[in-house]
This record gives C-alpha cells, sequence and structure tokens, in this order.
C-alpha cells in the first residue's frame, strides 16, 4: 500500500510523510553514490535514513527500482528539466559556438554548489551510466535525452560544414567532458580536497574549455 | 624471508618461481581493478591465483603494498619506459603539433589490445590515481612523470604564445581525456559490448580526437 491509500491526511502528516520520503530518496542517492547501486540494500538505506521503521523504503517505493526510479525523477524534475527551460532562453539569443556551448556545459556543473546534494546526483549519475543494468540506463538516458538532442542539434546548426561522423565524434569528446571528465575531477576534487574548489573556480575551467572545445569543434575536419 | 634467501636454484626452479610470482601479479592486478584495492584481501588474491599455498603472496611480496607496487614497477618497465623511448623517438622528427599529440596519447591507448593484461592495467591505474592512498598515488606518479613531463615540455615549446595559466589548464583536458576519458571509455565498451571495438576504431577515435585538441591548444588563449 503506498501513501495514497492512507486516507484523508491533516498538512501536518502529508509534510511528515514528503520529508520522510524525500530524507530517503536523499539518502538512497548518497549511499548508491557512494558505494554503487547493486552493493546498497533497501534494510541498509532504511537504516541510514533513520526513519524508525524497516518497512518505509518498501512504503513508499515499493523496491529497488522503484526507487532508483524515483531519484531519476528527482533528477528529472530539478537538474534536466530546469537545463531545458535555460538552454532554450540562451537559444533565443542566437548564440555563437562559444557562448551555445557554455550554456550546454553549465547547468550540470552548477548543481555541484548549487544544492546540498549536488556531488551525489552527479556521481549516482555516473554510477547509473556505467553500470550493467541496462533499464537504468535506458531510464536515465531518457531523462537526459531532451536537453542533450536539443544542445546537439543547435551545434549541429552552427557547424554545418562538418560531416556528419566527424560531427558526432566531437560530440563524443564534448560528452565524454561533461559526463565523465566531470566526475573524475569532482572524485578527485574530494579525494585530495582541494581547499580552493568553489563556484568561481569551476566556472573558469569551464570557460577555459569551452574555448578549447570551440577551438576543437572548428578545428579542420581532416589532418 | 624473500626468494633470494632459498639459495641456489636450478633453471626450471626460477622459471616455475618466476610464474607462480607473475601469475599472483597480474591475478591481483585485475582483481584490484574490479574490486578496488581496499576491498580484496590477500587471502582472496592466494585462491583467485590458486597457488595452492595461502602464503604466497606474502612470500613473494610481504604484504598488500608490497603487492601494489610490484605491479606499478611492471607497468613501468612494460608501458611507461617503453612509452618514454617511443616519444624520444618521435621527438627527433621534429613533429608538429598533430603529431605530438598523437605520440603522446597513443601508447596507453595501444596496450588496451597489445596486452592481455591492457584493460586490468588501465583500469587499475585508474583506481590508483582515484583512490585515497595518498602513497599509491605518489608511487604511480612517479611512474609516470618522466612520459608525462616530457609530453607536456616537448607540447609548451609549440605553443610559446600560451599564458602559463592557459596552457596549463589546457594540458589538464588533455590529460583528463587521456585518463578519465579513456577508463570511462573502456568501460562503457565493457558494459554495452560493443562489438566493432578494436586496435582500429581506437586508432580512428584518438587520430580524431588529436584533430579536436590540436584545435584546442591552438584556440585563442581568452574569449
Amino acid at each position: 500500500p503506498g501513501p495514497g491509500t492512507r486516507g484523508r491526511k491533516t498538512n501536518t502528516a502529508v509534510t511528515q510523510t514528503d520529508n520522510t520520503r524525500h530524507t530517503i530518496l536523499m539518502t538512497a542517492m548518497a549511499m548508491f553514490a557512494k558505494e554503487g547501486v547493486e552493493a546498497v540494500t533497501l534494510r541498509s538505506i532504511n537504516a541510514e535514513a533513520g526513519s524508525g521503521n524497516t518497512g518505509a523504503v518498501h512504503y513508499y517505493f515499493r523496491n529497488k527500482d522503484g526507487l532508483v526510479q524515483a531519484i531519476i525523477d528527482f533528477l528529472d524534475e530539478n537538474v534536466w528539466k530546469p537545463a531545458v527551460i535555460e538552454l532554450n532562453g540562451e537559444l533565443k539569443t542566437d548564440p555563437d559556438l562559444w557562448h551555445l556551448l557554455f550554456a550546454g556545459l553549465w547547468p550540470r556543473k552548477r548543481i555541484l554548489f548549487d544544492y546540498p546534494w549536488g556531488v551525489d546526483a552527479q556521481t549516482f549519475s555516473f554510477e547509473l551510466v556505467t553500470g550493467s543494468s541496462e533499464e537504468y540506463r535506458q531510464s536515465f538516458r531518457k531523462v537526459i535525452q531532451p536537453h542533450n538532442d536539443l544542445l546537439r542539434i543547435s551545434l549541429r546548426k552552427l557547424l554545418p560544414n562538418l560531416s556528419e561522423q566527424i560531427f558526432m565524434l566531437r560530440w563524443r569528446f564534448l560528452v565524454i567532458e561533461a559526463t565523465v571528465g566531470d566526475w573524475g575531477r569532482t572524485k578527485m576534487q574530494r579525494v585530495v580536497e582541494e581547499p580552493n574548489w568553489c563556484p568561481e573556480s569551476e566556472r573558469l575551467y569551464v570557460e577555459r574549455y569551452v574555448d578549447f572545445a570551440t577551438g576543437g569543434f572548428s578545428a579542420p575536419p581532416v589532418h
């Protein structure tokens, strides 16, 4: 039985329910990020979330698949749908290659600092994308696809002279930096505990990477 | 007591010793790559290597630190020292930016296919570089440093007009692709089991990445 079957609730009860659900969601995302989705048990999430009820995860999410999907939905609402809106706003200004690349890369970097769950979200996403579950990969891909498609198609319009093959390879280099490179750098920052890691240093990094990528996308198509 | 204390050995005995040691080394590298250095116990390595002697790892390598260092030494001999020799050979031909970048990136890609242990070596290296042991990170850095320094200094000579700060950032983009990006792609290739992954496809990927990086390094220094 899910929360909806409990009948009419006071506002306080709804808030309590929402809080518990949200706490479990954030706890699970952090644990999945740290230990891998497969390694974490529902029992350990219940314990870590301190819900005082060993059935809480089951109650709100039924099982691990439901929980993973709920986190993906959360990231859709809080990261990827806003990113599409922001990119559409930028596109109205008729951006050049540099500004389009920056607008495309920045949203996923910014979440690292904008939200307490930003780093966990990045690592969790990476675990899904490189994990062994085809089902999770597909669910996650569905969520990032609107942003990915919009950015790719917009870039393509600015680079009509590249062959499709060369364009798609360069697109892949960009995606690798934006996903694997990003994740790796975050991991390194945590490992070495770089003291000056902050939104400003990250923004400078992205701006200089966009210089580099602008040169890369504009390079002669075949050596 | 190490192998050296066992007194005079026949050639057969030496070969047997070397084989056992090598088997343990390769087994440990694969297990460290798969499960992480911290998670693997010496007991499980002994079992997996099938040495029939629970003390074999201790006998040859004393402890985990000795084993990790022996793998690092193995990679030094088989990957990084040859890579320096190859890069020095390339430097004698007075390469342009493109050819220098290719010569710098290719050796670590090629091992993926040249040796049965190539993929494990890449993953193990990545585990060390992003792992929590400062000691292992430093040991590994010592081994790759001669190649890294030679490539970085040679690139710098071809790009005298970039400020040191901008050059070092672009160098970092290259290193991230060559380490994290590479590792991530190998992981993805294994996850999705891409059927056409082969030395030729990898070489094409690197060549087109070098086009991109050549454009990136040559881009105007500040937007």
